[in-house]
């Protein structure tokens, strides 16, 4: 960091950002703030590293808040009320007072949004490439938390949004592909800015019998709703939620039309609902899929009739 | 991680170190198992990049053991009691099957040593240096917990164990310092094997006006406290304690004086006590280095005089 060092950065631009446990930064570690009564502490902690999971030339403030968001997916996942995160910054030369302010203004930004507060964490340098780890804190009603482990023959599946958007954009972004401006910046965006879906999370305690946040592809992560509940996972090809700029893609250059199964990147949550139970008010669209059937795996029908889809999920390395 | 993949990893090496609120690792995010009545958690984050925090060459269960004790010593700061630890792993094209079951032995042992375990964490790929983010989760009694602002005109100021000896085996182990085999083991050893007060950290509750680990050097850990308490803290020179193989080293090259001071990375306690507090029962070497004064920064005396050290306390960036 070019003349602004350590300290400053914590003193000037982290210290702002933090919450009334944090000490303002200025002890070796935090306290968090007390639970409600029959409340847990939910954790999770995900990192990004420049190049793998976010371009260089990205804007820092959107680096910040993608960062968090991935986590606050994972929250939205357990059914948790986002509540705080800790953060650890890895950063090379290039990285100046500029680039530091629009991160931690992405991090304000976003900060608000979702009503958390910075808890604590460390800044190091590296020879290159920056990296970042975060660690985000949600609470939840002890033994309520939403897991992946209890689906059941005869459940539906449902997932919000849609699906393939942020794996289009990138290819986007990285011209691979070429659409209509407008198209280009939601996609883009979709790719840049993941929207966490906290509060359909939380509505689905004491609904879902299995949740979890789509980041590698819905097939490979509907995958472990049926690994871990030891079940079987039936989809329709063509109940699978894309969007308008997805749709056009995928209809210039039908290649593509695997992405909405297997992009990854997506943070919209992909659950089952037992037959008796409702689905919760969202302000987001949520689609049914598909069901929950004995057996073991992830069937894609079409027509009724299983279809084969290649490339498998992401996976991280 | 060339033939090993992402989700063997997960299964083999890491659910194995998982305790019973990590699910197994096959969760989103895991929750955190429950405090005894009035305790707190506490949380820190501390990051490790290669070549900057340990050096390529360094086995890899010690990495592991490092990175684990150095976020430990930040709990052990605070008084608190180790519980667990998530982990984010950003591996480069080096780190295989070997070393990343390396790596886990050496949490699995410093898991019994410390009787902590794994609650979560993630793991992704980097094309440079790898690197590896902790957050470590310790539990205080609420509002018990050790700060640096407590610190009163007279209090008696204290170190635990020897300083400098880390600093001086970071340069034996690059060969910019020659000594005997013996002295060279016992340095290096403490330059990738620290030892996190943890015990003495939480005897020190209810008994310590102020207590930080000294990381960046004794002179700018310090000077923390005197900053956030207010004070100004004098220490004598001669008190300040170091280990014979220090000793031997500091009498063949009097320009290595400074770095019990200022060396850095030695994960000892220091902290400062009221004058009617008496010093608890310690495994560990416990040597008063100095008293808190009325001013302001922290000075250092020999023979009764002030003198100058120059080389400020290390800075991460």
């Amino acid at each position: 960091m070019s003349g602004f060092g350590e300290f400053e950065f914590i003193a000037d631009l982290l210290a702002p950002l933090a919450g009334d446990t944090a000490f303002n930064l200025t002890d070796d570690a935090a306290l968090l703030p007390r639970l409600g009564h029959g409340e847990a502490w939910t954790v999770t902690k995900d990192a990004m590293v420049e190049g793998v999971h976010f371009l260089p030339d990205d804007p820092a403030d959107l680096i910040a808040r993608k960062l968090l968001r991935v986590n606050l997916s994972d929250l939205a996942a357990m059914g948790a009320r986002p509540a705080g995160y800790m953060l650890s910054l890895s950063l090379d030369r290039t990285k100046g007072r500029d680039w530091l302010a629009s991160f931690c203004a992405g991090l304000a930004e976003d900060q608000r949004t979702f009503v958390i507060s910075l808890f604590g964490g460390d800044t190091t340098s590296t020879p290159g490439p920056a990296s970042f780890s975060l660690t985000a804190f949600g609470a939840v009603r002890r033994g309520a938390e939403l897991r992946r482990n209890g689906a059941q023959p005869g459940d539906r599946v449902f997932v919000s949004g849609t699906l393939g958007d942020a794996a289009l954009g990138l290819r986007v972004l990285q011209q691979q592909a070429v659409v209509s401006d407008q198209d280009a910046d939601y996609l883009g965006g979709r790719y840049r800015l993941p929207q966490p879906r906290v509060a359909l999370g939380q509505a689905l305690v004491g609904r879902a019998s299995a949740c979890l946040d789509v980041s590698d592809g819905l097939l490979a992560d509907l995958g472990h709703i049926a690994k871990h509940s030891a079940v079987g996972i039936e989809i329709d090809l063509a109940a699978v939620p894309v969007s308008d700029a997805t749709r056009r893609l995928i209809g210039a250059d039908p290649d593509l039309a695997h992405i909405a199964l297997n992009g990854g990147d997506d943070y919209e949550l992909a659950f089952t609902l037992p037959a008796g139970a409702g689905l919760p008010e969202a302000a987001v669209q949520v689609t049914q899929i598909g069901r929950v059937i004995d057996g073991a795996g992830v069937k894609v029908m079409r027509d009724g009739q299983p279809v084969t889809v290649n490339r498998p999920g992401w996976r991280h390395f």
